[in-house]
Formats: C-alpha cells, sequence, structure tokens
C-alpha cells in the first residue's frame, strides 16, 4: 500500500486543465507533488510559473521532456538541441530535480534502428553536458517497444542502462510500469541500476486489457493486468524511496471532470500500487 | 528482392472472403501458397476444404492456431487441450508441415506473468505430445509485448528459443517480423535458432507510423517504418529456405477489394522484402 506523501502527477494526466486551474486542483485536493511538461511552463510565461508553484506550496518532482532528437531530422539537430538547453533551463529554474528524456523515433528517411540510436546516443552525450552545466538531471526512460517508430529506440531498460554506462554521470533512469512491466529483464536491470546509484523515477499507470489505442488508453492503477505491487517491490528492494510518478495518457478520462479523475487517482494510488 | 515463389499468405490477411473464393482468387492471381486458419477448413468442413486445397493447386505452408490456453482460465484446461488436439489433427490432414502455436495471455485472476509462462509451457509440452504423434510441428511465434495482456507471455524471440530448447523435438520459432522487429537481440536470437535447426518459418509486414490500432493496423510492406530486407538477410544468413508468409490484421485493406489488395501484396513483396 503505496502512501500519499509519495503521490506525484504528471500533468499529461489531467490534460484538458489550464496550468494555473491544474495547480490550484493539485494543491486543493492535496496532491503533494507534481511532474510539469514545459509547454504548460511557457503557456503561463516562466515568472508567472514559478509564482503559481511556490504558492500552491506543490513540489516539482521532475519536468518533461527532454529528447525526441531524431524526430526532427538530422537537418535540425542544431535547433532541437537548442530547444533542449532550454527545456533544461527551465527545469533549473522551477527547481525540477531531473527531465524525462526519451530519446526519439526512427531517423526520418533511414529506417536504420542502429543510425537512429548512434544518433540519438550522440544528442543525448551533448544535452548532458548542459543539464550536468545547470545542475539538473536526465531520466532517461526505456519506453514500450510499441513506440519504437515514433518515439525511442531505447525499449528496453537493458538499453538504458547501458546508455547510462557509458554516458557517466549526470544521467539516470527512469522506470515506467506502463513501459517495462512485460519485460523478462526487468528484475535483473533494476537491480543494476540500483547498484549503479541511477535509479532515479519511478512511475505507475496500469495496461488495459482489451487496450483501444498504442497511445491514449492507459489505464488506472487497478483497472488493467499489471502486478503493480510486484514492481514496487522490486524499486523499494532496490533502495528507491522517491515520489511515485502517476503518468496517464487516457481519452478515457480525458473527457471526465478532471477533480473526480484525481480523487480517483489518489483512491487508486493507495489501494493498488 | 523476393522472388514470388517465396510467397505464402495467411488468410486471415484477407479475412473478408469465405474459404473457397480466397483459394480460387488465390490460385487464379498465382499466389503459390497459403496458410489457413483452423476455423475456416472447419467453415466449409474437413473434407471439401481438403478438395478445394487439392484442385487449387495451391501448397499449405502452415496453419493456425493453436494455444492461447491460459486465456481460458485453469478450470478449462482439458477442453483447450483437446480443442489443440484437434487443430493439430485437422493440420495433419490438410498437409500443413506445422501449425503456429502462441501460448496466451495473463492468466485470469492472476496478474502473474510467471504463472501465466509456467501455466502456458505445461500446456505446450502436452501439445507438443500430440503434434510429434500426429508428424505436424510446433512454430512457437514470439509476439510483439504490446501482446502479452491478451495473446502471448513468450514476447521475445529469447523466451522462445528457452522454451524450445526445454521442450525438445518437433517445435521451433516462427519469426514474425511485425513482433520482433524492435528486439535489440534479434540477430543473436536469430542465429541461436539457426544453430539449433529450430528457425521454422518467416513472416513478413510492416509497422505503420503512426498505428492507429494495436492489434488490427499492420502495414503493408514498404508503407512502414520497418527495414525488412535487413531482417530477411538476418533468415537467410541464418540458412532459412521456406516460405516467407505474409499475415496482415488490417481494417484499412479489410474493406478494399481482395483482388485489388492481392495484387498490392504481390508486388510489395518483390519490392520490399
Amino acid at each position: 500500500m503505496a502512501d500519499l506523501s509519495k503521490l506525484s502527477i504528471n500533468t499529461l494526466t489531467n490534460k484538458p486543465l489550464p496550468f494555473e486551474e491544474l495547480v490550484n486542483l493539485y494543491a486543493r485536493k492535496g496532491v503533494p507533488a507534481f511532474s510539469p511538461w514545459h509547454t504548460e511552463i511557457d503557456s503561463v510565461g516562466l515568472s508567472v510559473a514559478k509564482k503559481m508553484i511556490a504558492d500552491s506550496g506543490l513540489s516539482v518532482t521532475s519536468m518533461c521532456l527532454c529528447g525526441l532528437f531524431s524526430n526532427e531530422g538530422r537537418e535540425n539537430r542544431s535547433d532541437v538541441l537548442a530547444h533542449n538547453r532550454r527545456v533544461l533551463d527551465i527545469a533549473a529554474e522551477v527547481g525540477a530535480p531531473y527531465v524525462t528524456i526519451v530519446p526519439g523515433g526512427i531517423l526520418p528517411g533511414t529506417k536504420s534502428i542502429q543510425d537512429t540510436l548512434d544518433y540519438n546516443f550522440d544528442c543525448v552525450a551533448e544535452t548532458l553536458e548542459h543539464a550536468n552545466s545547470v545542475g539538473v538531471g536526465l531520466a532517461l526512460e526505456p519506453l514500450h517497444p510499441i513506440y519504437l517508430a515514433d518515439w525511442s529506440g531505447v525499449n528496453t531498460l537493458k538499453t538504458a542502462n547501458d546508455w547510462c554506462e557509458k554516458l557517466g554521470d549526470g544521467i539516470g533512469v527512469a522506470v515506467d510500469i506502463y513501459h517495462v512491466w512485460w519485460d523478462p529483464n526487468l528484475p535483473e536491470e533494476i537491480t543494476r541500476a540500483s547498484q549503479a546509484g541511477t535509479l532515479l523515477a519511478y512511475c505507475v499507470g496500469d495496461f488495459l486489457d482489451p487496450t483501444s489505442h498504442p497511445l491514449n488508453d492507459r489505464g488506472l492503477m487497478g483497472d488493467g493486468v499489471i502486478d503493480i505491487p510486484s514492481i514496487t517491490k522490486l524499486v523499494e528492494d532496490a533502495g528507491y524511496d522517491g515520489p511515485y510518478e502517476v503518468e496517464l495518457f487516457t481519452s478515457t478520462w480525458w473527457v471526465e471532470d478532471q477533480g473526480v479523475f484525481i480523487d480517483e487517482i489518489k483512491d487508486r494510488f493507495v489501494r493498488f500500487v
């Protein structure tokens, strides 16, 4: 049973609400922490966002999103790197300890997974230099293999751990159960991240059966088939004691009242995580 | 460039057509071989189906589908095993050298991947005895991890190879690029299957970006992001010289004229496989 003090909500979970409303609602509902996207900070402007966050009393546990380098194509490399530096600067300003990084999908015009990985690895390395210079960590999140085409060639925790090992200080891994629950190597790779001191984040959700859409049909904890407590135990046994972030891309709940949805998230969090 | 003599079409690709029409259409279109589902054989009756196949001159390269043990729940174990034996008997009658086997999704009431795998492994072992007794092979096809909940806990070629190693004679693996293209261990596991003499089948298709549905939005070769020839080369270099089966679950093409679709498959097969 997870304690509500561990709860953090990624703002995409409550996509329909504008930033100010969202921050106020989290505070009113007793959600202790959250993880915003840089686009939301931009929507109100940095100084206004900082004041809203400070007034709300909420902690910022992380920020989204760095990466998606390959998606822009090789010809836009310097632009996408500059964009990533800007995201990290925002994260430093709002006090996010790390930014989630998702390298990107298949490099346009190549169909080559290896070329994509090589290109993105170099871009992550370059972005890491800036991250270190502004004191913000990078949390490399392996995504479910279904997102290889459009989001990430890093689709196992093993690959993410391999990258962190090569990249050195300032980067670790984010374990999102939606993305990794299927992986036969999950226990050993969680242990490996723990031993390397790079287990940065843990995100919870559920996998619905059936799932109607590859991206936007993620399940509320308890509605799906994942044995969530067994994975929570793995990360806890590995020494992880940070927040558990709820990030649900969900067309089903996005059309509902977001206050009701947050109540439901809190209920499920203590019962199923 | 693949030679049309290698082409086999799985009948689910042309789902809208009844069995007799399908067999005639394949023959008329110069498709040399096909892979039926046992439900289609049942739809016309075994002796009629055998005559239709003989008259058409088509080869039967495989048959679908064995498995889905766990989906029926532990309480229906003997029924689902009996059903599997019957599928194998039909395969023997129509001269299919092997039947594709997909063990099944998460065991109802458990949420345990390990219990699911253990249960299904035992059921596969039992089914293999009957397969060997009727002289039909089993081709264990690892499915994409997105199907863990509902179709299969065997979601990497490594797991499939591990199972075959333990199960012994009469079972091998089917490599369907839609299911395995994302896997960083693919080259070494294809080599492993080849060395074990268990590389039974190769299936081609493509992964669309974006993909609108987890099951029924598979791509025609050339429409997606998979570097198909590189995987064809892997299986060929591993000594595979059997047919290349096209199996597309596709809502897009199921509403089109199936003759036009078959022409398109033939065209794409020689250009993109």
